[in-house]
């Protein structure tokens, strides 16, 4: 009998999974939020994720349930456990990845070097923070931000007073996570996978170019990156995954400064953007291993096919959406560009495909990368 | 609205254009043959593709119908193209990869170096044939055979008197194919994909192995063929899938002589195994061509990532069928490797699965591809 994966969340994550799942031969089942999510083609269940008999009823049919995301509340992901099911990554680790504040303790506490920050309450704490940081920093919602929301830039308490306000309403201790704007030089992200009996494997560390928050163009590997800087992000990535107990695979974001300190920005227990150019561009793409990591199967080879992958994200477009009318001319100029594309209705500054080249000569596949991607963004 | 693709079967090679599917964003539908198929996570009916209703059904909702297998009867994709469904590839080619005789009349026409060959319907013209070809020759069954059924290497006429009774009591001009025994030193085999537009690409020519008469291993590229070789090989599929105006992937099985001819030996119009090495060790997969090629898109380039690939075929063996037991062992001692289960049931002899593994130097790939196929076939 072919071993079962129940993945929480249609989205783009779960459906990437799918092509993963098909060719090992695992049954990979989703539980989506409603119909025609992107990961629909293996939907055996819809409904809410909040809820935990709807959850506990879809986990009853799978050896292990993972996730389309970091959402899933911790009552219920502990009424899982508590049920049985092995539910990869666990509780624990899932709780430093949806706390952002819960997320920078742990890790300061573990040594492991971040910018500098702080939970703060209230107008004057952050006022405090900003006099000691040069007048400005960055304020994010410890909470359900992702691309870019529930992050602002302030140079001023007031600049977050409706978000003070929804923290003294909440009920509990409640607070707003404030961090030094780092002078970074550049994005990098280390991607690792490691699964319950402990083998941890990285992939090559690479570069990530955002745009308004959101991840626009990965490159693997990050130029300018063999030696110490891959060394120390493959430790640090390892480290906080074995520490944490993550299962699956744990993308780790970090700012490069310019005395070459690599700072954690922030965590993904979860197939990441940045991490999808291995579909096309390493021996096991990180949704393969995912699944073998999740099911504590030995995990697979990390190279790369190339010397050079870029992935370019696909983001909609002011345009009419018609995506299918913009194939024939992007495949006819780019044979060799992998496009995928997520089943997403196209909409403004949403992700909704990415484009893959590989080459010999970064510049080149830079170049040809970007123009295959334009295609379609506009 | 993404484009629709119709498959008609729901055996492996379904399954198999699933992860290039989604990862184009291409909304794939599967007519199986009934519940549990190799493809049926793309499975939106279940019917007899003899029935042209149950058929047509199917492709009203999809932009193109194509194919598992070459065994949906004319009269069916007749009424399909009446209907205006777009076939492809279409009754005409298919009828030439339906029935070994009408293949050999046309190859024969279009002046392609085939073995040689006699339609025979009884006892005395195979007598003649046998006479005059050193007393042994192979004969085949026109229809319905596939990996060495129907099929048989024979001294007498009396070797294939079941067959004869059947032709004599069949309606219309029925007849066996019988071949001479080439004396071939290897087997090799060429795929191409052409799209209706006219465009057709080739993958390098590989060498196939046969075990029984099935596909065992296959070597990409074939060695020892750069140059003249692979040129010839490549002009034939070329010319051929032009020729008979196939859409899709064309398949092109060749016997290599002692003196370095090339004939056809079999054709298929469709993803074959021995383009299986694709998925992993090409820039475009068979699979996704074939669905660029049937929806007449660009088609992708089919270079290698490595220098060389090998694909060794996973039969089912006499043990007790739980290959999901057999993972650990075989994942951990090659990491490196793909493997690729179908879904399907382990029965003796019955495909189940392949590993494909790439590397530099052949020989250790061979190795290394044995040694982790080997881990499931007992």
């Amino acid at each position: 009998m072919a071993l079962r994966v129940g993945v929480i969340g249609g989205g783009q994550l779960a459906r990437m999974m799918v092509p993963a799942a098909v060719e090992l031969g695992i049954d990979i089942r989703v539980l989506a939020e409603g119909p025609g999510m992107s990961a629909a083609i293996a939907a055996t269940a819809e409904g809410d994720y909040h809820d935990a008999e709807t959850v506990l009823a879809f986990a009853r049919d799978v050896d292990v349930v993972t996730f389309d995301h970091e959402h899933v509340p911790q009552d219920v992901l502990r009424r899982l456990e508590e049920a049985g099911v092995a539910v990869r990554p666990g509780p624990a680790p899932l709780a430093v990845a949806q706390d952002k504040i819960v997320m920078r303790r742990r890790l300061s506490d573990l040594g492991i070097a971040v910018p500098d920050w702080a939970a703060v309450h209230d107008a004057e704490e952050l006022g405090r923070f900003l006099a000691d940081h040069g007048g400005r920093a960055v304020v994010k919602t410890p909470r359900g931000g992702y691309d870019g929301k529930g992050v602002r830039v302030v140079s001023d308490p007031a600049d977050v007073a409706d978000w003070f306000v929804a923290v003294a309403e909440a009920a509990g201790d409640q607070a707003l996570l404030v961090e030094e704007l780092v002078p970074f030089t550049r994005e990098l992200a280390q991607s690792v996978a490691r699964r319950p009996s402990g083998e941890v494997v990285a992939w090559p560390l690479v570069e990530t170019v955002q745009r308004d928050g959101v991840c626009a163009e990965v490159l693997a590997p990050a130029p300018d990156s063999a030696g110490r800087l891959a060394d120390v992000a493959e430790e640090t990535a390892v480290r906080i995954a074995t520490e944490l107990g993550v299962t699956g695979v744990l993308a780790v974001e970090l700012f490069q400064t310019a005395d070459d300190r690599l700072l954690v920005n922030e965590l993904a227990m979860r197939p990441h953007n940045t991490g999808h150019w291995t579909i096309d561009g390493a021996t096991t793409s990180q949704f393969e291993q995912h699944l073998r990591a999740v099911l504590d199967l030995p995990l697979g080879a990390t190279g790369a096919h190339a010397p050079a992958a870029v992935m370019i994200n696909v983001l909609g477009g002011p345009g009419d959406g018609d995506l299918a009318a913009r194939y024939p001319a992007a495949l006819a100029a780019f044979p060799e560009a992998k496009y995928h594309f997520y089943g997403k209705e196209p909409r403004p500054g949403r992700k909704i495909g990415h484009v893959t080249v590989l080459g010999d000569d970064l510049e080149d596949v830079v170049y040809r990368a970007r123009s295959a991607a334009a295609h379609f963004d506009d």
